[in-house]
């Protein structure tokens, strides 16, 4: 098989057959870098269809380790989301499900950018530890019924090589490219069902519904291709999805919803995914019935009880849920008031690097981060906003940086004379 | 400015600035591979305009020496041809048209693949040296008229190093970086005007005529933009031009005509592309008159004069003119049958191919050549062909080359009960 003849066929819109896409995928680190730069802007331009799409994400998954979870009983269903900003559905989630009888094991990653990292915001609770072996991680499983921590093993080093690739050659816009990059990974975390949130919007990889909904089906297509149950939400990133934006921050904010005091759109769309896992893990029957059991669980404290379990047990320290001041305190605050009118519109995208530059997220992964940092949101999109009360507040060890911040923050909201419709959190579920 | 950002927009269909063509091309050799393999693909697959293609073609021929031709008095008047096989125009056109007043500086190239170079068919004259200076060229010209030569000088280094990443790339194939990379290096040999002929059919690098139309008005459009006069003729590749192929072969095929006693396809494009040079270099008025001066000039012999006038000047052997067995001779020949019928088709790239298995030609540049080997055909397209004569005869030093080469050869050529229609070796020209 010859690359060169490889490189052709895709330019010439011919789709490639397995046996193409796995030699593709075994000559990393042998054929030169200069070949796959053509090879993916000429599958950019030209696509993939369902079937090379799959078959790409399978020969990245078998490039790397695959985690074995069989040790745990049940059904493992996994979530993902393609990445928001206030988007802390997963420390809602998965002690909510666990506290369901779903066993729950979330390999997370960090905050890079504009949108923030599930590690990055447990580690705000004093000594949690995310660092642990996967037999640890199997054996807390079978004990509680939850673990979230880092990746372990060498997954995916294919994905690993294509993607670093694909960010410097203007080739990451790509439908089957995304689809494979994130398929691929979630399988080899030994997933059984996978619950994909797709964001949409000006704080996501996809700006608009078209897309969103091309990815989402094509990353479902290739999960049942793969023998997956699978279900895909597009979800709302027009602005974030909490109010609060932050590790710490957004700690706090899915602890109030499960303590039951908090509604909204993090709510929903949590809500909503979980009641997917639930069906696809067999817990419940319907995503009906499946709601009925996460808010049940809400209100009788049981997901509460399991996300302090899961505290404790990651060694963390539990009095955080119940005094926030625990958390390390920001040194300086600022309350930003804007023009008053309806709230027309958000670069999200731009409000996550706001909190970025605040001191919560971090531009290369050897960044430090300050987990108190961050920015809370008053009003959200559709909201009348008078001009009496701060906009929003922003948090920082350091006022400079609230001065960085602030001046991103404030063209990142649009106040105006329209009210616009409000957004829907959840805009559409792919089975 | 930044490379990525200029992948991102061509991927995006939108034309790149002038100052961003003259970064790409400043960039090589600082930006990694990677990103030219990327970009190459976004042009392919995208394309650039005319303005872009002229930027790149300008931005290519600055990258390196451009020849100062200015001591010739007159207008210099370069032939370019985009390949083919027995395609011996030059060895006609450079005496015959300096033999009219045209001043010739032919600077050519080696042969490569299935077609020839016309460096190695002058080195098959004994003793016949092409290495000259720029000096001694200069000096030639304004003594005899003509000079053919290699390249001197560092010229478009930026064409070598896209022209052998787009080998590797599978980027080979696009009008405007096919129609840049040539138009740079001629207007890095110091030409005044330009005869363009472009290729068409089964030995081209155009297989149909809209791609070679479009790669013809593409290199017309991008010498005007650049100030140049500029002709291009689209010829016929779906055969053999000559009726001889190989180094030695070509060499007599081409004194033949200049002897007047040859007509046909190889006749009819010398004296098109002559007539069109002596137009652009105000030595006739149109091209009727034109062709009449060289005509004329096969009758009275001058042409054939002044061949080897170039011949002793460059210290070759002028007796081969008299006495073809001056030449290196074959060792071996064989006469080829093949099935009687009509002359259908020519496959004319493998016919290249099997005159280079008989040691013709080269496959990579460190290959020796054997002068003498080579094909001479009996029949061309449309003719009738009844079997009793020898199709073709081959010439090598190897009875073993000349069986891959019959096998390559039988394969190329399709006799049948269709006599098609005869083509034109001119088929069309854009001025």
């Amino acid at each position: 098989m010859n690359f060169i003849d490889i490189i052709l066929k895709k330019k010439n819109k011919q789709p490639l057959t397995t046996e193409e896409i796995y030699f593709i995928v075994e000559q990393i680190n042998k054929a030169p870098d200069y070949q796959y730069g053509a090879l993916l802007m000429a599958i950019c331009l030209n696509g993939m269809d369902k079937r090379e799409t799959a078959d790409l994400t399978n020969a990245m998954l078998y490039s790397g380790d695959i985690i074995d979870l069989s040790e745990i009983k049940g059904i493992k269903v996994d979530k993902h989301s393609t990445g928001g900003v206030a988007d802390t559905t997963t420390l809602v989630l998965a002690p909510l499900a666990a506290s369901c009888g779903l066993p729950v094991v979330k390999m997370s990653g960090r905050g890079l950018g504009h949108t923030g990292g599930t590690l990055d915001k447990l580690e705000s609770i004093p000594g949690f530890n995310i660092s642990l072996t996967r037999e640890q991680a199997i054996k807390q499983v079978n004990n509680i019924g939850v673990v979230i921590m880092g990746q372990t093993g060498k997954l995916c080093p294919a994905d690993g090589y294509l993607y670093k690739l694909r960010d410097v050659t203007g080739t990451v816009q790509s439908v089957p490219l995304i689809a494979s990059s994130i398929m691929s990974k979630k399988l080899a975390v030994g997933a059984d069902a996978i619950v994909l949130d797709v964001k949409c919007g000006s704080g996501a990889f996809m700006k608009n519904i078209d897309d969103a909904r091309e990815l989402a089906k094509t990353m479902v297509e290739t999960g049942k291709r793969l023998d997956k149950r699978i279900t895909a939400l597009i979800t709302d990133m027009d602005q974030p999805l909490g109010n609060n934006i932050g590790n710490t921050l957004e700690v706090i904010e899915a602890v109030e919803i499960l303590k039951g005091g908090l509604k909204g759109d993090l709510y929903e769309v949590s809500l909503a995914l979980g009641s997917e896992m639930l069906v696809l893990g067999d817990i419940a029957e319907n995503t009906q019935q499946a709601r009925e059991m996460l808010d049940e669980n809400i209100k009788n404290g049981k997901g509460l009880a399991k996300f302090r379990e899961l505290i404790i047990t990651q060694g963390g320290d539990p009095s955080v849920l119940d005094d926030y001041s625990k958390f390390k305190q920001p040194l300086v605050s600022k309350e930003i008031y804007l023009e008053k009118g309806f709230v027309e519109a958000f670069d999200t995208e731009a409000v996550g690097r706001a909190s970025a530059a605040l001191g919560a997220g971090r531009t290369s992964y050897d960044m430090p981060i300050d987990y108190s940092a961050g920015i809370v949101l008053n009003y959200r999109k559709g909201d009348e906003y008078d001009g009496k009360k701060p906009f929003a507040v922003m948090y920082s060890d350091d006022k400079y940086k609230i001065k960085d911040a602030e001046e991103i923050f404030v063209n990142a909201v649009k106040t105006g004379k329209n009210r616009g419709e409000k957004t829907k959190p959840v805009i559409q579920v792919i089975r």
